[in-house]
């Protein structure tokens, strides 16, 4: 690798995700961080220590000879985002977590990366991302039964942006408790502006699409900074049929520090991203190789 | 699918995997059972009940429009038989588990496939093979760390093939117990040919490549049959770090028909070589999502 010219790529956002992007990216051997996109407002904020030395923008533009992006934005910014970077030749990798949408945005992006000649990597994050390799893995052992996804405890990211977009709220976090059998507890805490409405804030998170099939509390909180913890989890389970045997049993657990995994598989999905032809992609539809840092064959003779 | 034109494969072998991937195939909707190959001496012999209206045959070339072959034959007879039926223009898919010679493998039987037009995938078992998957993945997540897999408690089909294929014995099985950490203790039952000696037979099965890095014990027994299970598992383990955050665990756990489990593997792997071109391949170099039947963008939208 060290022969190799590493590849140039950037983070948009520099929120939790996209600062563990960039630490991920700055620990492999292959890629390069040529920059950090922010929004014009943030360029003044400060960034981690370990990034000081990395240049900040605030359009990808500005930057020379990027051949990817880890997309590190809230998800429902990431088709806008993902659209103009890959129009402009730049691979992307996003961690677009809205299962029911995946599939079109996958189509929009797909038509305009094959015309631009880039590669979009949808959905790279750990659910959807790897938690879906685990779910099509076990589908491969066992097409028949039935496959359980419990999350948490932990703090669920996209619910949260969810929550801090409703007019009237200053600061949340929604929190994910698993009541097994792939059902679940939203339990959402709320800071709120001066003038809000508890009750209109209340209703507004009942009626989100991220809310609306789960058993959901919201908490008034003066004080959301104190509960704040980046742990994460989730438990898949499945009991199947494999070539007529039954009680085919499988379990994949994990216990994460949740902004750090999904940077770090976004990092991998800019490498695989790199390897593609143009067009758009899920995790399920790439070799996994792909992802890895390395020469293939000693990799596979490591890990096969 | 009920439209499309289902595809003609075949298995080689009718042992408990050759079983199981017939099985498996018959329960395929996109997949036709034409036949099973058996070597000429065991034609006569019967097969299950259900596999009564297949044409069991002593050469692939007897059947018509085979596109692809499960090879169920036990695991060093793998490269002559992938050999001679890639040079065929069919694709191969086998559950060869000899994890230091597997790269060797591929690479010939890569240039045979694509001189043919046809596609091999190897090491299509569990381990190799599904277990490859889960380790890449960890990996991905966290790419610094260790990861431990511990297999069983179980019988191992390439360890007892090995142990059957010494002179003198004429029937055994090889357990494999976790001592955890990735260390196992074999423990080898044997059967002997009447006029067989144990301490030379427990010499060879020392000696082999398949038992010499690990404690083994070999033990005499007058009554293999009584003491068979084909039941096995594993529990794959990785602490590690992503984007800089160190204690990310990942655990991955299964409780299995191993003969069952290996034959639906190949069965997903055959569908999958239907999709590539030619060409060698282990699991980790394919997308996962051509390993399952269905169409592309409703299996997406349900498992990513």
């Amino acid at each position: 690798m060290a022969n190799e010219k590493k590849r140039k790529v950037a983070v948009v956002g520099c929120g939790s995700v996209g600062t563990f992007a960039a630490r991920a990216i700055m620990a492999s051997s292959d890629l390069e961080l040529v920059g950090i996109v922010r929004r014009p407002e943030s360029l003044s904020r400060g960034v981690p220590p370990e990034l000081r030395d990395i240049p900040v923008v605030s359009s990808i533009e500005s930057l020379d000879g990027v051949e990817a992006a880890c997309l590190a934005v809230p998800t429902r910014q990431v088709p806008e985002h993902a659209e103009r970077i890959l129009s402009l030749g730049i691979n992307t990798v996003d961690s677009y977590d809205i299962h029911g949408e995946l599939v079109n945005v996958k189509k929009r992006l797909d038509t305009i990366a094959r015309e631009a000649g880039s590669v979009a990597v949808i959905s790279a994050g750990w659910d959807p991302g790897t938690d879906s390799l685990i779910r099509v893995i076990l589908e491969i052992m066992a097409p028949s039964g039935i496959t359980h996804t419990n999350f948490g405890p932990g703090m669920s990211m996209g619910h949260t942006c969810a929550v801090k977009a409703i007019p009237g709220v200053k600061d949340a976090i929604s929190m994910t408790y698993p009541k097994g059998q792939g059902l679940h507890r939203r339990v959402v805490y709320v800071e709120l502006d001066e003038d809000a409405d508890f009750d209109s804030v209340k209703e507004a998170v009942l009626k989100d699409p991220y809310f609306s099939n789960d058993e959901t509390a919201v908490i008034l909180s003066d004080d959301i900074d104190s509960l704040r913890n980046s742990g994460h989890g989730v438990l898949i389970e499945r009991s199947g049929v494999s070539g007529g045997a039954s009680n085919q049993r499988f379990k994949f657990e994990m216990s994460i520090n949740n902004p750090a995994l999904t940077g770090q598989i976004m990092v991998g999905a800019m490498r695989a991203s790199l390897k593609q032809p143009p067009g758009a992609y899920t995790l399920p539809e790439l070799p996994l190789i792909d992802f890895l840092c390395g020469d293939r064959d000693r990799l596979l003779k490591r890990l096969v």
